[in-house]
């Protein structure tokens, strides 16, 4: 029951509004935690007494990250076929094939301990909740093992056993098993079911297929989509209502129009955008037709092994255009929509005490310091 | 005289070779240390003895980082006028006078305190020689506190008195000054003179001026050029055989002819030109027209304030195209070269034992994993 108040707050960042433009950024701001709960937000002048007083001597404040796109369990090292197709070489042992063999041979007591690696990492660097998804495993057992791993690092599970077609599976066996025994396995483990909706992994009526499968067993919807190409990913997840679609990087007049009257997110994934070399998102069109955003981390071995959702924004910023409030939002707020956790992403009086506290007076600095680590410390849930 | 042994070296990176391609990656490595440099490099299995033995535990090293190109002696805060102009508003404040105004008002020791601030944050990040430069004083008595305060903090000085014509002076007796005076009390501080050749700055005729009263005085040429157009820094740069032209933006085919031929560096400035959102460099253009390239982080409080070289490495290899081993090149042996160190930047028997230690198993990782802080610990002249 022991209250602690934070003071020193130069710039405090709430998000507690309908909107970044509509949020609170206060100055000399201090805050009471209580319980693991904010209890108290005002200035410091007029502070309540609390049992313990922490000065964070003139930093910055703003909720913790909400990673809403991450693929955080799975084995093997894939660094040389990332250096060989940056370089323009050709690299035949590359793909998801790769990480499947690994993550397949792993137990689960090194698939945990490399998730929980990856987990610290991104909460030192200022993420107080994370999704995480199954999809290395690809049969019934594997992506069982990976949900169950999954639930104990992440806040959220997403179920993405149609990741790819196993090499050597029949499609329409596969899809059945995606659909029956393998959603059946993993339900219990998982809060959502997720599709790779494009060229070489599933198609639009492939894709459906399978979110029906997830709907119909109480699961949100997430797509992945539009990410190499016009795979019609976005206009099924506008079509079904998903909570996401994820990549967007190819995105049509017809896709955004669909998206826009959706409710659907569109989450941007700028560090796999760079590590592919694909276009990155338009943000900027996509926020300016009224689709909400968020931005995450896709931390996964192939195409964007990064847990930095601080990177993550600032390219969304110097890159793709959006404001620093803009940006800071999708990082938090945007994904804790996408994940249905309404209490995520904002600091708010009764809210969790998830708290980001940077080595810098602004939270702009995550912007205009571009690569330094600013976080100085981080709460969760008050600790 | 205590020497010591390092073991545990995954990857050992020492570009002791005359180019990317043609340097050392030893895996299952160690090295030798001894009253500050490297005494014994090889293979862990034939390593000598040593009075201390430390396990790096499966960790690479590489060559500390050699920033070329900083300005970290100022004083005042731009992240307000960096968020409105990333925003598209405008900021009448803004601009380098700001700092200007800032940096004269300021003490020798909050300058001194500011600047050590960011050379221990350069060093967090890997950087183990850095250049800063003066130019926010102006006049003479401010240039020359800039660059005493600066030879107390980095490991080499450049004097750009000719940053811009400070507002309300004349032109004519501002050169006069920065050919004269200026250049006569900063010298004992200083290795290199610098200019500001752009267009708003100081055109071709100016700067070479300028230049040719540093050469006189026997410092080394360095140019800011064609960042925001084809300011004709780059031809002056080769003409007059500059150390570097930094920037180089906007780079034309007679440019790259010129440049090819006469042994000048260009210095890749990728954090501006993302702050700015200039093109990038065409940093794959310059490298197959034989041009020599230095990676720097620019650290100053307008256009790019970071120290992360990593996050520099990072984009030239994403976005400008250059090969892990050529980025990594760049921002060692190549900005040694810049500044004349020779014995900088390469990890070598007899060289300075300037160590970056990373905490993954190869330094591809500093692109692979982009934002995430890798540097595990950095060794000075062996501490």
């Amino acid at each position: 029951m022991t209250s602690e108040l934070l003071t020193g707050i130069a710039e405090l960042t709430t998000f507690d509004g309908p909107s970044p433009a509509a949020s609170t950024r206060l100055t000399d701001a201090a805050i009471v935690v209580q319980e693991g709960r904010v209890a108290w937000i005002g200035s410091a002048g007029s502070a309540p007494a609390a049992d313990v007083r922490t000065d964070l001597g003139g930093r910055a404040v703003l909720p913790g990250w909400v990673d809403c796109h991450t693929h955080l369990v799975f084995a093997g090292d894939r660094a040389a076929e990332f250096e060989a197709r940056l370089a323009g070489r050709p690299y035949s042992a590359g793909g998801s094939a790769t990480s499947v063999a690994a993550t397949r041979a792993a137990s689960d007591e090194a698939l945990l301990a490399a998730a929980r690696r990856l987990r610290a990492e991104a909460l030192a660097g200022g993420t107080t909740t994370i999704e995480t998804k199954t999809g290395y495993g690809l049969d019934v057992a594997t992506e069982t093992r990976l949900a169950r791993v999954g639930r104990a690092v992440a806040d959220s599970v997403t179920f993405l056993g149609a990741h790819l077609v196993p090499p050597g599976t029949d499609r329409r066996a596969y899809l059945d098993l995606v659909t029956g025994p393998m959603l059946t396995a993993v339900r219990p483990f998982v809060d959502a079911v997720d599709v790779f909706c494009e060229t070489g992994a599933f198609d639009v009526d492939e894709s459906r297929e399978v979110l029906l499968a997830g709907r119909a067993a109480g699961l949100r919807l997430r797509v992945h989509g539009n990410q190499l190409g016009a795979s019609g990913g976005v206009a099924l997840a506008a079509e079904l209502g998903a909570a996401s679609v994820d990549h967007v990087n190819h995105v049509s007049a017809a896709d955004l129009d669909a998206l826009a009257g959706s409710g659907t997110t569109a989450v941007l994934l700028p560090a796999a955008d760079l590590s592919t070399r694909e276009p990155l998102a338009p943000a900027r069109r996509l926020l300016d037709a009224g689709v909400p955003l968020a931005i995450a981390s896709n931390c996964n071995p192939g195409s964007s092994f990064t847990t930095s959702v601080a990177f993550c924004v600032a390219t969304a910023v110097l890159q793709q255009r959006l404001t620093v409030a803009e940006a800071l939002w999708a990082a938090t707020r945007g994904g804790a929509a996408v994940l249905g956790l309404q209490d995520a992403g904002a600091i708010r009086v009764g809210g969790p005490a998830d708290l980001h506290v940077l080595d810098a007076p602004s939270a702009v600095h995550l912007v205009y310091r571009p690569g330094v680590p600013l976080t100085e410390r981080v709460m969760v849930g008050g600790r």
